[in-house]
């Protein structure tokens, strides 16, 4: 009998409304996943224990056994501090506080790494899709709000407590309009998947008309993104008017990130790219160049993902790798103990 | 006798209006200097005559010969490579391509190091201001433009092409005035010396009365910040509104730093800084807080750099000290035989 493996990765995205899973080999290559809802209602215990059962469901779902996961690499929406494996404050899951990491940690009987969920997101990309090439690049992630992630010098940059990257407050349009975070005209109100959606029902409760209220009746009752890409194709002017708005908006802020930290990549995903990127994606990179200083953008890529929703699970199997790279030189009786 | 000091540095400042130059101990601090007007119109070989001029004048009021000079640091506005010593791009001196550092070399005979003039002067401050403590530091440069300087991971950061810093290029209102740049509302326009001056002659001419014109007649001939401050101690409230309204601006600008890089420190600098910092300090930190997310702020310090003028000449002292170090170490006949 051959030795059975057992240097299997697992990455975990948790967000506000759902919970993904995703078994990887050393290889990254996704062998098996698995998804439910996170019903953050129930409270933090209830939903690390959803968290531990998706784990082993995706495990299961790989024909493996979790005795076989060397360790989880997690992505969690908010603030976190990475070293003490802790969410700090989530906004979506009205986490304080929480122990994460070792919570986890204890139910699977396996380390746990723990990241911001866009820095996760960007660490998978940049490891699948660019195989770690570029030294500086930026990640935006369009979904219900924005964020971002930050490889500067070849490494995940989280500044001073790991706050870095919260590119969806950045002030585009200091007389726009009021943001969640109390101020005006922020990246996010312009470009959001909530943004998309208020923009267009201000537009039928002003009366416009659109394909979206024979779609979904007047209330836009249940609007997804792909409502708004079903409406493109079926030639819906106010969607597209709207959507491209929205495109030159992240022009500018594409723009403002390549003026501010000149990466060699600029990578987009999220809901909204993976829905819209086929209109958006070339208003952004023509706005973008218009933008920026004749000569400062050359060389400098700017592109969609292609892992799209799973980027942040294979980020998660790449940030356990990588830690577990380093416990396994330094701390070899740790991990075989674990 | 003893064997004379050879480990003076110099730091030289090439601006599109003057050169400074400044001898440094290796202890850091300055015993003497010397400036002259750049007179760019005459051309490059001219310029690099100036700046050797400036060189050795500051060199002999330091009562030392060029002999005793390791090493010269020289910042230059706009595109540099410092790795190949040349100025890629000088709108302000109508440079393209120039070999400076070799040539400066070539008539010293004392090796040159390059940057970009932010860059250098953000370099000055983190050593000499804040003995290289804060890991990641942003410094925001308010002068004719507005530039950046970024430390981050404890060091200076270029990205790719080295051409990072451009904040004065960050979008804060997409509808505003039209830039330089040919984009509309870049931080720029809402906060530089040039920004501060087309407000106050807008103002001027749209019949606004001000003490700026009992002191300089109806055209406001020239004009200079320290004008600005003398005005608003003497109670004019023109260039107080004016004043306030780019400071406000500029906690906005520091706000969306401070959004994407969580640096522990934001440090402001530049002439309008140094003459107007008084006023708009207090409104900046005020409004930067306004701006983030509770806790945000928490331990980030935004303070006006106390270095003044001398930023970047200081910061030239500790490029050429840092550069020089490394080139002791693996190349000690080049060096000792320049």
């Amino acid at each position: 009998m051959t030795p059975i493996a057992v240097d299997y990765l697992v990455g975990v995205d948790l967000g506000g409304t759902k919970i993904m899973a995703g078994v990887y080999g050393p290889d990254l290559l996704m062998v098996g996943c698995a998804k439910r809802k996170t019903k953050a209602e129930r409270g933090v215990d209830a939903v690390i224990e959803r968290i531990a059962r998706t784990v082993r469901e995706a495990v299961e779902e790989s024909g493996l056994t979790i005795e076989q996961v060397r360790g989880v690499g997690i992505g969690a929406p908010g603030a976190v501090d990475p070293a003490a494996g802790q969410v700090v404050f989530a906004v979506n899951l009205a986490w304080k506080d929480v122990a994460l990491a070792s919570a986890l940690q204890t139910e699977l009987g396996v380390p746990v790494f723990l990241e911001n969920d866009c820095n996760l997101a960007m660490l998978g990309i940049w490891e699948r899709e660019f195989q770690r090439t570029p030294r500086d690049a930026v990640g935006i992630f369009l979904g219900t709000g924005i964020g971002g992630g930050l490889i500067l010098n070849g490494a995940l940059y989280g500044g001073f407590r790991h706050a870095a990257g919260e590119i969806g407050h950045m002030t585009l349009d200091v007389n726009g309009h009021v943001c969640g975070c109390g101020n005006r005209g922020c990246f996010e109100t312009l470009a959001s998947r909530n943004a998309l959606f208020r923009m267009l029902s201000d537009a039928v409760a002003a009366g416009e008309p659109t394909l979206l209220t024979q779609m979904l009746g007047a209330n836009l009752n249940g609007l997804r993104s792909g409502d708004l890409r079903k409406a493109i194709r079926r030639g819906d002017a106010l969607t597209e008017r709207i959507v491209r708005g929205s495109a030159e908006f992240t022009g500018v802020a594409v723009a403002n990130l390549i003026s501010v930290l000149h990466p060699q990549l600029v990578v987009l995903g999220g809901g909204v790219i993976e829905a819209l990127g086929f209109l958006m994606m070339p208003i952004i990179s023509r706005r973008a160049k218009a933008h920026l200083l004749p000569g400062t953008l050359e060389g400098i890529e700017i592109v969609e993902s292609t892992l799209a929703d799973n980027a942040g699970i294979t980020g998660g199997a790449v940030l356990a790798r990588d830690q577990l790279g380093m416990k396994v030189l330094h701390q070899p009786h740790e991990v075989a103990g674990t």
